[in-house]
């Protein structure tokens, strides 16, 4: 019988399909995994991964199966095993097996899906992440779904809607059974970091250092929770080519998470090639570290998650006026967004089976209900606008780029020329900065913050001393 | 500017481009890059990888772009860059740089395509891999494709055929532009299997050795063609879990091939964990390398791939028959199929940019117009039956496996068992072979075979001597 990996231990996902049953007022949920992604043709697929929601409350990644959640017991409808999937893909995990992994009450054949669903009291569902399966789903339950572009909270009928908001209020605080599989990724990741610090050499390009990291990711069962940025070009924010190459001078920003069993981590550093900060590179680490210190001091529960962002927009901003980069007082740079010139984006996100946990719910998840985005530059893009809950799980990730989009914009950086806050002139001797971002995983407890991904260095001695070293020492 | 990495030279491009015009008869052909897919939410993609057809003959992988190769000129449309894009992505490649790599004529919106395909004279198309980006070419070309499963060549209307054909044509015999990126493949995936062959020991998990090989083809800017086979339990032909543990005694079958610009490798080495052949693995090693070697030699112009597999069916059940295994004479028992019971799978295929080259075609491309698949078993598998040509380029991969679905099922196993062509007691004394696989990839030429991965060791020495030195010589 082949190993069958999964996310959660039975008898949690059976806690957690109870609580969602408790909430749904009768209403029988159905969960997608989804179909395989092709690559390249019909049989050449990417690494199958299974719908967040599915897992959550299943637990096996199994491609084509659909969990049925009802008031009183649960089925998943799996697709049978042919006689050639046992030539080519091996003995497939039985009834038995399966039941005994996810506790469900019951196997079926998904053949019957339809069926089921007719049966079910009032039937509810999720939008799945793959187009073929959604299409499907929008058949089965006679919905109306878009398919020019993913589905949206905003698309969904009253009792999706409802079924999304249960959803959301289950997976935001994450059991016992969740944070220890998030450590585990961390813990995965943290011996990634310090194998991309041992390869990174001038001389070496992007891809080498990518190459160590995801590596070890491989080595351990895990797999990139998202596409690894390792790049000389920090200041490309979602940079995810690895062509260039280092040189004495240079910061690596590093921002690689794995996922292991589904379970997503989430880690950034940004690290001095030659193994010493030049002097203006550090003098911005700090700022930047500083923000980041502020912000997972300040974390505790019922504590508005924007605000932390402000306080570390504040502590970057006191530092860029430091350092002669912005001009004026902080409270009226902040407000007026000075500083998100240099910080565009959110102080972070909520992480889980999802590296943005949820995302596919649009703001659902990371929006309390009487909140909405920001129209401005930078809080546009935060995330996370909710008090924190003790279970929560969030990165907190300031950072610091010199992005000549932004600088050169007429409406951003140079009305804040022409406004007097920026000095353009001082800026330029910071040219070697770049991009530096500094990420950690928190869960939120009743203490305050717990930093999941604490033992992987960021003192900016610590991490000199690592590069130097070609490495740091093991996760405890 | 960004690095934009090129599938082929521009000169290259346009030649295809005019090779193609010129078998259009007048037509336009709009080839369709597709469009990222979600890996468990929209914004969390996997690796772009663009349609073949369309890099084969665009040469850039620009998710969401379109090629057109019209009687006298090409247009590459794209989707423009936002000034979004230049915050997340970095700077987009200019107009003038796309058409310096691309060598097409000229570089439009992408938003214009249904005005430029309601403007072409006959406008032919083939399906994009990703059925998002199949639903919109059905609705540009009024196509009545179907929506819950690939689309084959049977639902093409005539235009698409021929277009399909035209392009089968031209991709089918590799210029000299491709055969120079397949060999560059090629080296990088001999270097991948060394790497795999030092992290290879008792006691480490398959996961490590699959861990080192893909982090080869990462460090080289590829990636794997196809998810690397890794396994000692080589039985399961298409097994892509990697959490068994190595043993003495184990063989480890390593399928990994890596992709690189767009242009993919496949390569099969069968490694003893602990350095040594055990006898009864070692003659049956035997008996597949003396099977390939059968089916290399016999490449040349005009030869049947189909009679090359049965040349080599015919060499591995003449090593059974010597073995005890299988009882009868060689014609007869392959003839009955009684070969195939081991050697389930076809010796090859084409290989090109898919590592099934153009298998999104079905067998529009792998089989001749006048020839069809057997309903053998065994054959019935077989990817390949053409006659060979100069510039094609294809896998000889034959392979011996104790399947247990096959051994004990009625109709195949116990049938031949039953007919006393299969001798059980003696194959138990062959229980630790599971599963060997020799593949190399081999580019036909005029005088015969060019094998292109002749320098990954095979013969058991050579392979008995990499396990034990932990590594072998790189690529000349």
């Amino acid at each position: 019988m082949p190993s069958l990996a999964c996310s959660a231990e039975p008898e949690t996902l059976r806690a957690r399909r109870a609580a969602l049953a408790r909430t749904l007022d009768g209403r029988t949920a159905f969960f997608f995994a989804g179909a395989e992604r092709p690559r390249n043709y019909p049989a050449n697929t990417y690494p199958f991964r299974a719908g967040s929601h599915f897992l959550y409350f299943g637990g096996v990644g199994l491609a084509g199966a659909v969990l049925e959640v009802g008031p009183s017991a649960s089925v998943l409808h799996r697709v049978p095993s042919t006689p050639e999937d046992a030539l080519w893909h091996g003995p497939a995990p039985d009834d038995e097996a399966l039941q005994a992994a996810t506790g469900v009450d019951e196997i079926r054949d998904v053949a019957g899906l339809a069926d089921a669903v007719a049966a079910a009291r009032a039937p509810c569902t999720l939008p799945a992440v793959d187009l073929a399966t959604r299409l499907r789903q929008a058949r089965i339950f006679g919905l109306d779904w878009p398919e020019d572009r993913p589905v949206t909270v905003g698309d969904l009928d009253e009792g999706d809607r409802t079924l999304a908001q249960a959803v959301v209020e289950i997976r935001l605080r994450n059991d016992d059974d969740a944070v220890a599989r998030i450590r585990a990724a961390c813990r995965v990741t943290h011996a990634a970091h310090g194998a991309g610090v041992a390869a990174m050499a001038p001389g070496r390009r992007e891809a080498a250092v990518r190459a160590a990291i995801e590596s070890v990711m491989l080595a351990h069962g895990a797999e990139p929770a998202y596409g690894s940025i390792v790049s000389i070009a920090g200041e490309i924010l979602h940079n995810t080519t690895y062509h260039r190459t280092l040189a004495h001078g240079d910061l690596l920003l590093v921002d690689a998470g794995a996922e292991l069993d589904g379970w997503a981590s989430d880690v950034t550093r940004t690290y001095p090639v030659g193994g010493r900060f030049l002097p203006e590179q550090r003098a911005l680490y700090e700022v930047v570290l500083e923000a980041q210190r502020t912000a997972i001091e300040a974390v505790a529960p019922g504590v508005r998650f924007r605000d932390l962002h402000l306080a570390a927009a504040r502590v970057l901003a006191r530092g860029l006026v430091d350092e002669g980069i912005l001009v004026g007082e902080v409270d009226g740079l902040v407000e007026a967004g000075a500083h998100a010139l240099f910080f565009p984006h959110g102080l972070g996100h909520l992480l889980g089976m999802d590296v943005h946990d949820m995302e596919d719910l649009g703001d659902a998840a990371g929006y309390a209900p009487d909140r909405t985005r920001s129209d401005a530059f930078g809080l546009c893009y935060l995330r996370l606008d909710r008090d924190l809950e003790p279970g929560m799980v969030v990165t907190i990730e300031p950072g610091l780029y010199l992005v000549p989009a932004i600088l050169e914009a007429e409406h951003l950086g140079r009305a804040f020329v022409e406004r007097k806050m920026v000095d353009l002139d001082r800026l330029e001797t910071f040219a070697s900065v770049r991009g530096i971002r500094i990420e950690d995983d928190v869960l939120v407890t009743e203490e305050g913050a717990d930093v999941l991904t604490a033992s992987i260095p960021k003192a900016p001695e610590a991490v000199e001393a690592a590069v130097a070293r070609r490495g740091f020492a093991p996760a405890g």
